[in-house]
């Protein structure tokens, strides 16, 4: 990447938004599931031909996270239910011009997933977090850190929640943990932290298949799916 | 605060970065130990006359975390030991301009705090965190957040030595936590919980005074000040 001093002196920092989403996606013919995410193939220099986050320019009259939702829904149609802003990245080297991009992160359910692949985006695909190609920009670093991020929450928040339908049995929930953190879990001992975490409430119901009958939980309401402070209010 | 269609139109939006420093006071005449933080009394438009958190422009070919550093440095002679981006705030109205503050947070131990009050930076005084005047712009809502995070982070982060020396006291580390949790914790449980988390070290040396001698301990340094993940490495 080269850079003038004339072009640098003529272009002032602009602010941009781009959006990390994650999703689950169980591998066919396995019964593993792995942590998916959206790219988009960048159809303009810089970069042009490689893959990048979501996002585009914050509007002039646009909050930053109103930027955030806008951008993702047209690159990806994609409208998820849970969006946080992980981190400003704006090192001086990291675009030919001079950029500051306020990243936010999100979590989509497989359901939401779907009607984003059947609007069959141009230029978009979804990838396996660990088998990712080469990113434009430093948009490797903005999803190692994303991940790193999710690995870490997913221990203290009722995070997995936002990748898992209202109500779901506790293997499904088991899945999602063992999918963000890489490595399988106990079942029984996963069983007992949870049911002692006191963040879950059994239903009456139960989700009858190839398996025997298992109870269907759904998050108590009254825990926060991440505690945001003073910022929850706004 | 209002702003016409033309000003706005006529200003792109504008990227500074801005620091909450918290510090350690103890209260003359009691045993209680309060969060302070210092705060910048603007000289100009808008809000002239109002308190602020130090900070400034983004330069051109600047980092934003040297502009942090160098903003603060400006503006209060402070070189905080432990810098950390907190939050990129940008709503549209939060400024008569649009301007994307990048938010970082600091500590400061007691010492690095005198040397900033001997040299008496003109129009820069430290304040309680639960005292505070009226803040500039959103500065009140961003001190908030700071603090919120502050004492999140204190339970699950050896943070607390940012604002320690090197070896310090149970005591001395107790009160630590007390000042930022707002409340007083009991010295034996403290004591216990300090000890199994395997963040400390003792020395053989100790604390004399009008007390009875108390074991000095250090952090051990094996264990992350706090973990950032990726961009630890940067």
């Amino acid at each position: 990447m080269t850079r003038t001093e004339a072009e640098s002196a003529d272009t002032p920092t602009r602010v941009a938004v781009s959006t990390v989403i994650f999703g689950l996606r169980h591998l066919p013919g396995s019964d593993a599931t792995c942590v998916v995410l959206p790219l988009v193939r960048r159809t303009r220099d810089p970069h042009e031909g490689q893959w990048a986050l979501p996002g585009g320019w914050l509007g002039e009259r646009e909050n930053l996270e109103v930027a955030a939702s806008r951008t993702l829904a047209e690159t990806t149609a994609l409208a998820p239910s849970y969006l946080e802003q992980l981190y400003a990245f704006g090192d001086v080297d990291r675009s030919p011009t001079r950029v500051v991009s306020i990243v936010y992160w999100a979590l989509v359910r497989e359901d939401e997933m779907s009607s984003s692949q059947e609007g069959a985006q141009e230029n978009v695909a979804w990838f396996t977090a660990t088998e990712l190609p080469e990113l434009a920009f430093d948009h490797r670093l903005i999803v190692d850190y994303a991940l790193w991020r999710l690995r870490n929450k997913v221990g203290y928040s009722r995070i997995a929640h936002g990748l898992l339908a209202d109500e779901f049995t506790l293997a499904e929930l088991r899945e999602v943990y063992e999918a963000i953190l890489g490595r399988r879990l106990d079942p029984a001992n996963f069983r007992r932290q949870v049911e002692n975490s006191g963040t879950l409430i059994p239903t009456d119901r139960f989700r009858t298949g190839s398996h025997r009958p298992a109870r269907l939980y759904r998050y108590n309401q009254d825990v926060e799916l991440a505690e945001r402070g003073p910022l929850e209010v706004r």
